[in-house]
């Protein structure tokens, strides 16, 4: 016999998906989301539809916006002179906290890992030379996490860069290792921005 | 300034509500939903809303169901006269894992529990009462979990349908003491059908 509605089913199929979310989990969200009143159902189910239809990536700095460039690309008291390259979304908020940076961003959307199947072509790099060959840039500065494919896409960036006659600097090591850069403390990342260096 | 988009800030908000997800967890669901292709998010917003849509209880048994009938409360093979009282909709899917029980079902909705201000008008008694009054049942099985706030909820049904004039029986304490029924096997469940006792 089928146990629960095929509706109910469906919904538990759905959580179960999602990354973390085991078979018990799933089935406990789908409940929970029966338990809620009309209005506020239909305002989950909007805001994934919403999400989807209305966030993109900013043509220049590939970082997740709803408008046709990002608030930060568009903003002209910014140096864009200066691109602070991170792995994902959550790192310029990290960076932006620090209060210090006024450059801009470039996101990559992930970092090298051939063990993962990420090669270069999977990361926003090709974007990343193109604003970085038009001149206009003094310096790029890594900012991807202090990790082991971190560090390596760092390197395989620089060696691309470098050629083109731009000054590519990393963070400084006031980052600790192994760890998270969404996790950093405003000082710490504020250390590591000051005590930068050319690689 | 504001950090993401303005929907993806309110889809991490909404995943935030969910019982037992924190704000990392929601905001790592939300880039994950970012990151299906169309089909597969408008497919997740449908299900929370067919499920809330198609998904009602039924007027018997107080089970879920998408039909006017739930299909055990339909089902005319089944003995009308025995009922089961568990407190979940998923303590029926255990019951009917044991593949014994031929009786119908009651589902509380719940148990009776002073601390989280559930009372007696919060379950579906009202439900069971009607149905036992109506002369046709022969027997009440307490199904509910055998921990403080299930025993205190089949104690409390017990006494309302005794003077009724019905047969009331617990399951017997096959299934360890402090354990949750969903996770119970088939022969504990089976050991616990068999040796239930009237109380």
């Amino acid at each position: 016999m089928r146990y629960f509605p095929a509706a109910l089913e469906r919904l538990t199929e759905q959580f179960a998906r999602l990354p973390g979310i085991g078979g018990k989990s799933a089935q406990r969200l789908a409940f929970h989301v029966l338990s809620m009143d009309d209005a506020a159902a239909a305002e989950f189910a909007a805001a994934i539809t919403d999400a989807k239809a209305t966030v993109k990536t900013c043509p220049i700095c590939q970082n997740l916006t709803d408008q046709a460039q990002c608030s930060i690309c568009a903003d002209e008291e910014r140096d864009h002179s200066q691109i602070c390259v991170v792995a994902e979304p959550k790192d310029v908020i990290a960076m932006e906290r620090a209060r210090e940076y006024r450059g801009v961003y470039h996101v990559l959307h992930g970092v090298l890992s051939p063990l993962n199947h990420v090669g270069p072509d999977d990361l926003r790099i090709k974007e990343l030379l193109a604003r970085v060959a038009d001149g206009s840039v003094r310096e790029v500065i890594m900012a991807t996490n202090p990790d082991t494919e971190g560090e390596a896409t760092a390197m395989y960036l620089s060696r691309l860069l470098r050629p083109m006659g731009v000054q590519v600097t990393r963070l400084a090591y006031g980052i600790p290792m192994g760890s998270q850069l969404e996790y950093a403390d405003e000082v710490t990342l504020l250390r590591a921005l000051e005590g930068r260096q050319e690689i």
